[in-house]
């Protein structure tokens, strides 16, 4: 429905997503949350002044949302409906061309010992030796049985792998046993149709360990997250609009990929974030900048880290708000709070700045957010929110 | 679910709808909504002493809807399900029969010069002037390929027109090149099964020019909003009801009797209004009076007009209540605010007065709303609440 109300122009609109952003009272921290105690003073003046406030739910009451979800949900897809695998994230991340019929995975150099794993994470060898362990691979195996080979060191011991070739089938369970000390799980079809891609990645893994059984410490693979490019209309197709991500973690560069949006260059801070949304201010109506820094600290269970984030990211809205969007959408993907230490189920903080003068006159934070004359809804309906607010969407019936 | 559960008693419920009533905090006015501005004790004291405040959404979050989605869900029917075709609604609201098959367009007496539109209004003629030329048609046009012609005029230009016979099919594309200067554009078919009505309307079309070629500014037709009567429950049947629409607007009028309500007297005045509810008590367990000028001050972004209308209604609220209806709901159909002059997607606030002694304890206003006990429902959800408080909704399940 939302697809026929579409109206083009070149209103803007800016989604700032601080990756779990929301958080709950804090009992070691007079029962606040970093939100409300951060000292933002542009947020809030902007909040008081020119927002709205509310909070959303990622999947649904209750729900803790992946990264995944938590991001499909925030540009407009039901993340029940739509999943985007793993593998196809981390591979877009790394920014590796896509082919429409590729298996994608997302890969470990582990440490083994007669079939056994010893250490899933290969002592986290540093991103070089994966690096010249990659060369390795792609130099002794280009190809197997007839399908390509293309694989790409990531950071650390991580890297992700594409088998280009036709009829290979993504039902498939991980290889890797999830815990140390325990014996290599190889691939496992979930359906019939899957054996003969089973087969042929198994084979795949028993010649990489051949390969590497001289290595001192890398000797094995783990695969994970073998996943298809999924079928969705891309996010510029259906709200008719030219988007750019400005990320610097591969999986949300990955998600905004999938989705159809271009990536821009990796900012090096968010003053850079900022500079680069300026220069391609008149290329695109939907910006995504995302923030992780937010949720590294919730994982960690650090307030103060958390709060510190929350701070720095203060300090570029008066640049950003420069450069006049219709519409500044402020909120997360997911909760992830500190006391938790991670991912969780709390609806997340949103502000909604507007140009029409309508205002809650309330600073922002969750508890704040409870009386937000949003309300609470679901992620999933915030971009209408959004493009309603920035006069993208023609009324509904006479 | 709902249908099974109605009970029929003699209870009344009245809806009092003030279109376009939302509103948003306005910067020209201490960020007050006309609603909260507005001086209204009898509404506020009602609302403080016996009602529950809450918001309801027409169609979905950030849909802005049209006056028809708008009653619609307001009835309890799902907007999305249910479409009524503008040329219906037309017909109905100048109080003209609707037999099955008829078909049904709106229309304009235009300006034509050599095939080009040159006004699309006609110089927005008196409506004198249309009931003329009406009579013209009526008197030349009577039937044309053997399908009756029924035309009455409407206000100023505009007129209702129904070509009565069998196999008319609505699938088309208006007749009106919707700017002035502009080559007149004639009914097209969306589907093959339309094209024979397409050929028998462009016939008329044709006929119309030529027996007006000699008027001076009048001569020519447009046709729009093609439609058949909708295929939908009754709203008596639906909720075991007998119901009376007491409105002036012709649009309103054709919603309320296109869902099988009775529709009263036209009311001069909101005294009126209430005067023909009264009269008709006993005969009905369902009113719905409708106020149109609320949406007509937002629609003109005109604050203290939008406030006076508020006004003027406050002051028939005392003679309303002494009729005693055992449910008094006041709303709109949609949010008309006057910084955006025109529909919008905001949540419509809401009163339901009730006489069970439950309150809320707030006077009534978009503010208020967002704290009411209610809470923020889709207007869809209104029907049966409004039932539930008159007690016509039995128990669900043992």
């Amino acid at each position: 429905m939302i697809e026929d109300l579409i109206l083009s122009n070149p209103n803007k609109i800016v989604f700032l997503i601080l990756d779990g952003l929301g958080d709950i009272p804090n009992p070691d921290h007079g029962f606040m949350t970093p939100l409300e105690a951060a000292r933002k003073p542009n947020i809030d003046l902007l909040a008081a002044d020119r927002g709205v406030l509310g909070r959303i739910i990622p999947v649904d009451i209750g729900i803790t949302p992946g990264s995944g979800p938590g991001h499909l949900s925030l540009f407009g897809y039901d993340p029940l409906k739509v999943e985007i695998g793993r593998g196809i994230l981390e591979v877009l991340g790394l920014n590796m061309e896509l082919e429409e019929n590729d298996l994608a995975a997302r890969g470990n150099f582990c440490t083994m010992k007669d079939e056994i794993v010893t250490d899933r994470r290969a002592g986290r060898i540093a991103t070089e030796e994966t690096v010249r362990l990659c060369r390795r691979i792609r130099e002794a195996l280009p190809e197997i049985d007839g399908v390509r080979i293309i694989i790409e060191p990531g950071k650390s011991h991580r890297f992700a792998i594409l088998f280009r070739g036709d009829g290979l089938n993504d039902d498939l369970e991980d290889a890797d046993p999830h815990k140390d000390h325990r014996p290599y799980v190889y691939v496992r079809p979930k359906t019939d149709g899957a054996a003969r891609t089973a087969g042929l990645l198994n084979n795949f893994i028993k010649k990489v360990a051949a390969l590497l059984k001289d290595e001192p410490v890398a000797n094995g693979i783990l695969l994970r997250g073998f996943s298809r490019k999924p079928d969705i209309q891309s996010f510029p197709a259906k709200y008719k609009l030219d988007a750019l991500a400005i990320t610097t973690y591969p999986m949300y560069r990955g998600i905004a990929k999938v989705l159809g949006m271009k990536a821009g260059s990796e900012p090096k801070s968010y003053q850079e974030m900022v500079a680069i949304m300026k220069e391609q201010w008149n290329n695109y109506q939907f910006f995504f900048l995302h923030v992780k820094e937010t949720d590294v600290a919730g994982e960690d269970g650090n307030f103060e880290e958390k709060v510190k984030a929350i701070e720095n990211v203060d300090k570029i809205i008066p640049d950003l708000v420069a450069a006049n969007p219709d519409v500044l959408v402020v909120t997360g993907d997911h909760s992830t709070p500190c006391p938790l230490k991670g991912h969780s189920w709390h609806p997340v903080p949103l502000l909604l700045v507007t140009g029409t003068g309508e205002r809650d006159s309330l600073t922002f934070h969750e508890k704040n957010c409870v009386r937000g004359s949003i309300g609470t809804i679901y992620s999933r309906e915030l971009m209408t929110l959004a493009l309603a607010h920035a006069l993208k969407l023609d009324k509904y019936g006479a």
